[in-house]
């Protein structure tokens, strides 16, 4: 990581150059983590031509030296914004950037108070955008959570029989990989199972699984600040002729939309073929949200897999392929592959079996 | 919960109405968790003096009618706080409030946009207010919360040897709490050893306990949405005589700030009981942190005993008490309580031992 800072700050200054700014006040936690390193939970970076500050508490005093050697660490008491907008004013003439969708109301009240007639301009996706294209060392991260996730499903299919509870088999998954040297979890494990396998984001309950029962399991690690993705869906003991159906066509929409993923590819069409399929089959209804979404620092981040979104996926964007058909108080389905785009195609991070028929267990 | 979101409501229809505002804009989610009892991860709530809505988009289409029956759902696709605004436009005359500490600068513009001339005021604190005093119902989660944490900690005491690394303890400490019932942990566990004891927030990170290190444990659990907190420290094998002194000034400060707390007391003045203690024996400089705060459905919430804080507390308030001692490179102490705050005293929730000289494990 340590390595990759003086580039990536080198790269916002070109950014923001273009963008006619003379400084930028970075406020989201995974844009200061990606551009200094440093990842208390309080505090904000101040990146102009010349300076690169970090901004935090005395509770991160020494941590900050630690994590973000190449910033200048400005220890705060309180109102962090305000002294934010004050060093800004004194450091950098011109207009100054803030993230606004990362911003509160309150937190820009404090920044301009700082910075009393400073010129403030809204800046968001400045450094998302560069975020979006993977180094090799970041996709090597993004790989070994991707294989640590792997590895614990093997596990959690294991646990998979009546009378387990969803909670008890996410904990066992968070365990494992957590074990096996995962930092975190990428977000908090879903395994939603019988009826609640229709709510998309259902995280987990302490429902016994049934015979019979869909079970969506979504599952990410995080290493070194970089995150996985990836869904499987099971059967328990049995399955009936449309949850067997369903998983059919999701399989189908998800193969034809991860063979239409590679660079030049517009996010929007690659959401259409899966949605097409899904549609074709008389299900269009039953799926609700987007195919895909980049994975990095954050799990979801861009480029977004999405109706009518025009974006072009480029070569190290890293992206999830995830159809779902949810069919309420019945039950759902939701297949998700983790990739990278490359020039002519695309590498498959994901290496769990997503068998063409619905695996019962 | 369910039988208190009626009179949650009630109570902030109440506070709308001194406030003169017609509506409130709710986009903080634990304000939307205790309003609602709704806990996805996209959402807004809207409350006017005849109706309570929920949005929320597709993915929460069954669990917003499981976890809050009590409101409308309005299934929002895309820019659902442009959509709150437009809703809000046609529901309420007036002022709406929106929460300026929570929302972000985007998402104050999508809001305006749907309300085109609206008059929007920042209306921040009105929920957290409500919040600072807990029901008995809600001590009750936060008591059980605490349960858990203490007998994680006996477990994560059992692991303190040469060689253990912080990770695995808090790993094993965060394993034990979920599987006896925490829905969560309430922050990531800190095991913080020798220099990193330095650390107040540390987290947790490979190294190997060595004899002589203090080990810093702060930890708390989650239980039915409410969260506890209680830090202890310990030496391994052997303590320094200084390690000792600043153990038991600590100590001292932590027994005498807890000795203070009542209903009426100001919270600035219960933090001087302390700070004064560490003052005295020259190590003031060593404590840059607040003495204590409050602790509900957030793990940081109102009240803050802190330096010059002129809150009195209130009966119902649950607060921390944590003094700490830093001495950069070397290690530190802190020692923490969470407390109920009654008329004439307050009860102590946590139940772990805090001996008055250094444990050596």
């Amino acid at each position: 990581m340590k390595k990759a800072v003086p580039d990536r700050i080198a790269r916002l200054r070109a950014g923001l150059a273009e963008s006619d700014l003379s400084g930028l006040v970075v406020s989201a936690p995974s844009n200061i983590f990606y551009l200094s390193g440093f990842t208390g939970s309080s505090g904000a970076l101040l990146i102009t031509a010349e300076r690169a500050l970090l901004f935090s508490d005395f509770r991160y005093r020494l941590q900050s030296r630690e994590q973000a050697p190449d910033f200048e660490f400005v220890e705060v008491e309180r109102d962090l914004f305000q002294r934010v907008g004050r060093v800004s004013a004194d450091t950098c003439a011109g207009r100054l950037g803030y993230e606004s969708a990362h911003l509160t109301c309150e937190l820009l009240g404090h920044l301009t108070e700082g910075l009393q007639s400073r010129e403030l301009v809204a800046a968001t996706g400045l450094v998302e955008d560069f975020r979006a294209i993977k180094s090799p060392d970041e996709i090597v991260h993004i790989r070994a959570a991707a294989a640590l996730a792997d590895q614990a499903l093997d596990h959690m299919i294991s646990l998979l029989r009546p009378g387990a509870t969803e909670r008890d088999i996410a904990l066992e998954g968070e365990y494992f990989m957590r074990r096996a040297g995962a930092d975190a979890v990428a977000f908090d494990l879903i395994v939603a199972s019988g009826p609640r396998s229709a709510l998309p984001h259902a995280g987990t309950s302490t429902r016994e699984l049934q015979p019979g029962d869909l079970v969506v399991i979504d599952i990410g690690a995080a290493v070194d600040g970089y995150c996985s993705d990836m869904t499987r869906t099971f059967a328990v003991q049995t399955a009936t002729e449309q949850a067997r159906q369903i998983y059919e066509i999701a399989h189908r929409a998800q193969r034809a939309a991860a063979a239409a993923v590679q660079a030049g590819a517009i996010c929007g069409e690659v959401d259409a073929v899966a949605r097409t399929i899904i549609d074709e089959a008389d299900f269009g209804d039953c799926f609700g949200h987007g195919l895909g979404h980049g994975v990095g620092v954050d799990v979801h981040e861009a480029p977004h897999l999405r109706k009518g979104d025009d974006t072009r996926l480029a070569a190290g964007n890293v992206v999830t392929v995830e159809p779902g058909i949810y069919l309420p108080d019945i039950g759902g389905v939701r297949l998700e592959d983790l990739l990278v785009v490359q020039a002519d195609g695309a590498e498959t991070l994901t290496a769990s079996a997503m068998p063409a028929e619905l695996p019962v267990v």
